[in-house]
């Protein structure tokens, strides 16, 4: 059916499911040419993943995802959980660290194609191995745990350990009021690298990074602090959230700290709500109610989104850049399954970037489109 | 089922199929060690799938399949399709541009192990990430399409549209007469490589290429014009194709062009007729009467097949070489999972080349066997 | 169900099967920094797996697995096997080589997280691409198999062929007495590297290699003989292996030969036997009789097994070194699909090593533990 292919026991004990995503991008650009380096342009597979997920004797839930896009692979989450216990979960294996809704939110989700200038800071928590517990009731959630390095740098990527708390006061099925907190630190070891870097490419294959730390040497750690708040309220939404991190220096230099956030308004055009869980703290993707059918002549759902979003990537003597930007996104929800996304995305103001437009420090960005087609299964 | 794994609900609104193919291959040549260099033999896994595909709402289609040959990620199908209108489908994402008629085909049902001398010039316009058009009927398709750049070249491997057409004016399950014909471009963009190359490898692991023009530089773009015919009489076949590419240069080089073609005849010597599919101009593998058992005493099918094909990479400055070449095939068809094939391929009259025999250029080329297990499910 | 995922049509002709395993490491070492190379610790994939089985036409299995650990793609069992003689199937792809009870036995079922010293010389033996002949009864099997390169090196990775045989006297569930051998050779060919390499990684991401020959050219083939015996009684289980490998140079140096043993204990406090199969001549996992579950207060299965094995990797002029561990487990079933595994192990004498401990030839190794979290679905 409409969430895919899914088989079980009749008592439930045991149950199996194949699923995927495939997300089909083209990106380009009005002003690409002006910038020193050009943007890449083009069509790319965003993310191509298969997933095998279950549950084995009542208690315990596995998941297996992989990621093939741009012919490579990447693993992301492969866990075992036990729910056995009344007050708390364990999982073990690959997953997303404990920090910020907007990293918990899925890709098939979340209401622009990429995550804002927070991820600039947050993705230093994305996927690795380790151990979380986590905590729920119907309009709470809270989260700690501990991790190793990602897949990619495993054995030399340090840990991290992080806790994420989530509350909804006001929770009906049109009506949310969310908020949340949630504080990482990363650990680098010191057999592995000393070394951090903190940058936000303009699109996901543009290879363009207005604003990048560049390599940060000698960090003995990093601390990242986040907050978040959203609000619902039948078609429309708004979300916020800030986030800053304190990186730890040896060697007598002294510690830098950057900051960044970004505040999203989302609007249903065809007026259903967005979908909140309130037991992991994180928003679905809009369920149209009448799918697309040319037989029927219904067109699904329609979402307008814009959001602002910055950083400041600044500190001691970093000169990572600061930027602001803006995004307006339209999205079409054909049914349960299939969305094409339209993204407008113009970083209006940026500072100290290493970026060259028309051979000078960049002051405004590219104004660059993006158009997904992504479906699920 | 022999279809391999599949699901559906009761309405056919939503289905699942899970599927793949393993290709084993062995290679080897009579006279291999007299060139130079010497064509690579042994054991190799040609292709190793697996593929989810489905239906969801009634009216959308989608493919992601991948590859692992040779311990690699290779993203074949991956595309969304909307099959609700009357007059046209559209698929967008990762396919096969529209062009040739043995490219179209797959390697499952292709009667040779490999592709003939025609695809050292329409393999530039295998698997790409565009949008194709395709309308049919009974006895017809017609297709147009516009590609981006394949996914290992993502974002500097230029853009594409192509076109085919075919026609079966005769057509039951034991008598067909096929026409068809397609045209292509391919465009390199300013930002990307400028340099196109057309070769043939003599078998898909000896890294011998008799025929290969090297790197062309200076390439804003390239047609393809491909004619196809076919006829089927029983357990007869009959299939060419001839496909000519006129590449464009820039910066006062004069363009250069270049041909080839195959021609080819099938028998099934146990009588079945190969199954033909008039909607997408295609010849599937032959399904066994009687498959394999040895409790029934039952043999399946049995077909020899037989090919001559070449190709003229010699134009202008570039000397890409000659070559003309016949293959020899016995197939056999266990049932309908599994495909034993045995070919024998002599390139018997090869001009130009670089790869020299015993010190002096090629003209005949190496006797090469291939031997293929095949499954798919 | 507790199987995994799969399907059949009524009569059996056809069958499906989708599956995969999860193994979730974790390595640390007590005296690691003492170490020159300092031994690489942390968290990884072990193994992230997926395959797709099945039948077709009553007579014909398959199976494609494919690992991606690490982030890479590694074909793993990619086989059509024949079933459809009385005395004897037919296997026909990628596939472990007919060497040791322990290479042969899953890394899903063997009582300690990697395989003993014996793998030191087995390993050669590992997976490659070719055929297998097997015949089998109740209690005894033989192999006979001729292959090919691994895949990773397909082209030039030389030729083996191997049997092996097995055999028990006694056979009922609780009481297993095995015997058997087996008998290998892999030849280098002259298009391909002369050059064999025999080494034991500490734990599989220490890159620490205690024992390593280095790279032995001018080989022009290896014959390993193994021998193998298992009892079991109750909950009590002893097996033991002893390889020897003979490898040939050419160009008038003369051979070189090595050896390797282990010998192992398993006992099973809550009381179950392991499960040993006569028609392949290999143990399962334990199947625990209560598996875990907090309501009914059960715990599932606990196993403690202690293994001493041993190599010695000099011979002539080559100086690998030799190496005695021992190695303690302690292993609990929580049910059928789920196995969390303790190891320590300690290699106490060591000669010959390159591996240098506080700056002199390490004679006692790191004493390691590695904690492996597995689930297969």
């Amino acid at each position: 059916d409409q969430k895919g292919f899914r088989v079980e026991t009749a008592d439930k004990a045991f149950k199996f499911k194949l699923g995927g995503r495939i997300q089909l991008d083209t990106n380009f650009s009005a002003n690409g040419r002006d910038f020193d380096p050009a943007p890449t342009e083009g069509f790319e597979v965003r993310r191509a993943r298969l997933y095998a997920s279950g549950t084995v004797w009542t208690d315990f839930d596995y998941k297996a995802q992989f990621d093939f896009a741009g012919n490579k692979v990447s693993i992301k989450d492969l866990f075992v959980k036990y729910r056995g216990l009344d007050w708390f979960d364990v999982t073990v294996g690959n997953q997303k660290q404990a920090i910020s809704l907007e990293l918990q939110e899925s890709s098939n989700d979340i209401v622009f194609t990429e995550r804002s200038l927070v991820s600039s800071l947050s993705s230093q928590f994305d996927r690795a191995l380790g151990v979380r517990f986590s905590s729920k009731a119907k309009n709470w959630s809270a989260q700690l745990g501990a991790y190793g390095a990602p897949i990619a740098k495993a054995g030399d990527g340090g840990w991290g350990i992080s806790s994420r708390a989530t509350y909804a006061p006001i929770m009906t099925s049109t009506h949310v009021l969310h908020v949340g907190g949630s504080v990482g630190y990363r650990g680098n070891t010191s057999a592995g690298t000393h070394t951090n870097q903190y940058r936000y490419e303009s699109t996901n294959m543009s290879n363009v990074y207005f604003t990048n730390t560049g390599s940060i040497d000698n960090v003995s750690g990093s601390t990242l602090l986040d907050i978040e708040a959203a609000y619902m309220y039948g078609p429309f939404s708004l979300q916020a959230e800030y986030a800053h991190n304190w990186s730890a220096r040896e060697n007598g230099l002294s510690g830098v700290d950057f900051g960044a956030y970004y505040v999203q308004g989302a609007w249903t055009l065809t007026g259903e709500s967005r979908r909140y869980n309130g037991s992991n703290g994180k928003f679905g993707r809009l369920h149209p109610e009448n799918p697309v059918s040319w037989d029927r002549g219904t067109w699904g759902a329609w979402e307008l989104a814009y959001r602002i979003d910055g950083n400041d990537l600044n500190s001691g003597n970093i000169v990572g850049g600061e930027e602001t930007a803006m995004t307006l996104a339209l999205n079409w929800y054909l049914n349960t399954n299939i969305r094409i996304m339209a993204d407008y995305r113009y970083a209006f103001d940026i500072q100290d970037s290493a970026v060259l437009r028309n051979g000078v420090n960049a002051e405004t960005g590219i104004q660059q489109f993006t158009v997904r087609t992504q479906l699920t299964f």
